[in-house]
């Protein structure tokens, strides 16, 4: 063994090959602390050459890879298993910004870039790089990628998938499909690059991106309004895609038990009013329109006959902001849940939480909801924060609630996995819920592309 | 084989099974007639378990399976090749409206609806189907899926790639995979749809799909605008996109060749001024901004220092429009030509332009070249429509005009096929300019879903 180690070493450099507990502990534990791996080391190339000679390597010796970005993931994706086999590559080294185009309007970065640097590359240029998600700071441009990150902008930009033009790929066979276009239509034969992208590094190790950028906003309009139920906020949605769709960028709901335990937890947050449900909306343009803000502010308060709170200065923003941003914090600070990150048609919503609640409650009369989510996208934070009061044992109920939120999720036509992935953690549920000809095929492509299944094993797929 | 053809026939129903030449004429001849195909028979099934049951019977017999849609295409990636024994499966009957979801802004439609009956559904409940192509009357979904279609509205709302959310396909061996998803965020597994968008039916038939929708504009202005060289283009283009990012739904560029055809052979077109470069540009917007009109004359009055025209009236519309629209007839009209549907950056324009011609000019001095197209997405119709003033024989020197542009657009990180595909037309260029590793990924995935190579062979992959 140590003959490997030393021969990955000279690949990469032996300052860059990590192997103490200590160095390696950052990256045996998840996010979540749900699961805990035990590598073989933990190896961080500096070039797609180290890159590529590493996973050659790794390849003919049969040693599984497991790429990892921010470790900010949910769902034990970037985690290995506990046989000591398995080489974790972290491609924090390479985080460089290989090239930023202003009249193409794209930049190529690496794939170990943390999301908020790729953003201010983009600023340093007067352009906006879109996607926005809590553990930004943190996490890479390459994990990104590989669970198709969404976040609050998704509904105005799209997720990482179509913030995406191209991809520089370290195949499992060591192979690199050079793929880093800067163009917004290609069909030159199957779209390649489409398969890496929330494949949770099991088809290959993304090691750069080429990405769209877009022009920045000029005004910004933050608004706050508290709506009596789902079906409100649906009809408050359509209702602003019809006048102001260009310009909504975000439109997240949020649910009276959030804030309240916002309220309890979070000491500097200040909600403006108590409402069953709320939701944060943005408006954004560019240039050249005037009274902007006043058209937006008469429109509201004229059409939305609620109560409507509207930023009037970048403090009032942020303190609506975090409001929204501390029900993560809040729910932690109260104890476990059991949380999922589901999808489902925007206008099934109010009968998806409708029939949840109801069927949650015959099971578990007192079970607390905690529901928030970007709704624009139809995409929910459904999270179970006691099935019964106090419940400290709460992950024993995990499996049976799983089981109603799931079987009502398609029933809706929905999924069970919107932008955090499938990892270790819903893998089981994937093989009972997803299509099982999408799985067969699913199957197929891993066949094709990594058939010693190095890559990432054990992952999404069984 | 009489057997075989009654099976069939049994299948599909005997009045959808085309036997006769005379039936069978208008699905054997490519749109540009460069192709002739004799196909056993084109059989057009009614639903998507009989579509299965087809391709189910095919795959037993090993009869291969040549999908069409509108027969529009400009590649022979629908058109069979000559041995009498491919199946042209045409989906003109499964042409239905599945479903339309007005506050999910989504619709599932069959594949065969043609695209403008795919708008006009949109319509009808006041949304919008942004796809939009000169074809658009004929072309049917399945087609502007498998070739992933752009057109004219791709610079705001993307190509058919973007536009999609799900997809029904009956695979090689006759399966279904049922992904109609409406969801705009779902991260569980592979994104397995996106293999089948752009692969011109080389991996599976594609039956059904679940479309985005948008809000209708409210308001359109449109403008036409005289620049001296493609750097003013590009220029303006960016400044466009710095105040009216969000405004900008069109953005063609016009070299001044084509309006002298345009000129010359068709009646009714009026050309407002003359200038070496024009551009087509269109802002629309929604709902409840005021002084839009205005606001947008008065600052391209101020900001684009050239002839700007700009319509006044949906008349004034029309005629700016018929300019651009009259040019691949007015071209027709002037004879035959070597057409290049090419994409390079934005940015890389003017140079690959100038190159181009240079080279051009070296090996053919008096060549003509007729240059226009989706600026704003890096897309190119770049035609040469002689080679020496008169030349009959143009196609002789089709390789060699060829060698010269696509050399040069890969040297510029440019695509050979932005927006028609391959089909058989580009097969030996894709071998030759497309990244090896990308082809040889394109290989397995082929091997893997369609092992016996039925699903409309020797296209895009030799």
């Amino acid at each position: 063994m140590d003959k490997t180690l030393a021969r990955i070493a000279s690949i990469i450099g032996p300052e860059n090959l990590l192997r103490s507990e200590e160095d390696m502990a950052p990256f045996c534990l998840d996010w979540r602390k749900r699961y805990h791996g035990r590598p073989l080391a933990v190896a961080c190339p500096g070039s797609t050459d180290e890159a590529a000679r590493l996973v050659s390597f790794c390849h003919e010796k049969d040693i599984p890879v497991v790429p990892q970005g921010g470790n900010t993931g949910l769902v034990g994706g970037a985690t290995p298993d506990s046989s000591g086999t398995e080489l974790i590559v972290s491609l924090r080294r390479m985080n460089r910004l290989r090239q930023i185009d202003t009249a193409n309007n794209t930049m190529i970065v690496e794939a170990g870039m943390t999301l908020a640097d790729a953003q201010i590359c983009a600023e340093r240029v007067n352009r906006l790089f879109p996607l926005s998600l809590a553990s930004e700071g943190t996490c890479q441009i390459g994990g990104a990628l590989s669970t198709n990150a969404g976040g609050l902008c998704v509904l105005r930009y799209g997720t990482m998938r179509e913030l995406t033009l191209g991809l520089e790929v370290v195949l499992a066979h060591g192979r690199v499909f050079c793929g880093l276009s800067g163009l917004r239509k290609d069909t030159s034969g199957f779209d390649v690059k489409q398969l890496f992208m929330g494949a949770e590094g099991t088809l290959g190790l993304i090691t750069a991106a080429s990405l769209k950028l877009f022009s920045r906003p000029a005004e910004i309009v933050t608004l706050f309004i508290g709506l009596n139920s789902p079906e409100e906020v649906i009809e408050c949605l359509t209702k602003i895609r019809t006048s102001f769709s260009a310009y909504l960028s975000t439109f997240e709901m949020i649910g009276k038990n959030c804030l309240d335990l916002v309220d309890l937890h979070i000491p500097h947050a200040r909600r403006p009013f108590v409402a069953p449900w709320t939701v944060l909306v943005e408006l954004t343009h560019q240039g050249e329109i005037s009274r902007f803000q006043e058209e937006v502010e008469d429109w509201f308060m004229t059409e939305i006959g609620h109560e409507v709170v509207i930023a009037q200065s970048t403090q009032d923003r942020k303190d609506l902001w975090l409001l929204r941003e501390s029900i993560s914090e809040a729910q932690a600070k109260d104890g476990i849940s059991i949380k999922h990150d589901i999808g489902v048609p925007t206008s099934a919503i109010p009968q998806f939480l409708a029939d949840a609640e109801k069927r949650l409650r015959h099971e578990f009369p007192e079970c607390r909801i905690i529901v928030f989510g970007h709704v624009g996208d139809g995409n929910l934070h459904y999270n179970i924060s006691w099935t019964r009061p106090g419940n400290i044992d709460l992950f024993e109920d995990e499996y049976r609630v799983n089981q109603i939120v799931y079987d009502l999720v398609y029933l809706y036509g929905g999924t069970l996995a919107a932008e955090h992935g499938i990892g270790q953690l819903k893998m089981d549920w994937l093989a009972t819920y997803k299509d099982s000809v999408a799985l067969s095929i699913m199957k197929s492509i891993k066949q094709a592309l990594d058939p010693k299944n190095l890559m990432n094993p054990h992952k999404i797929l069984r």
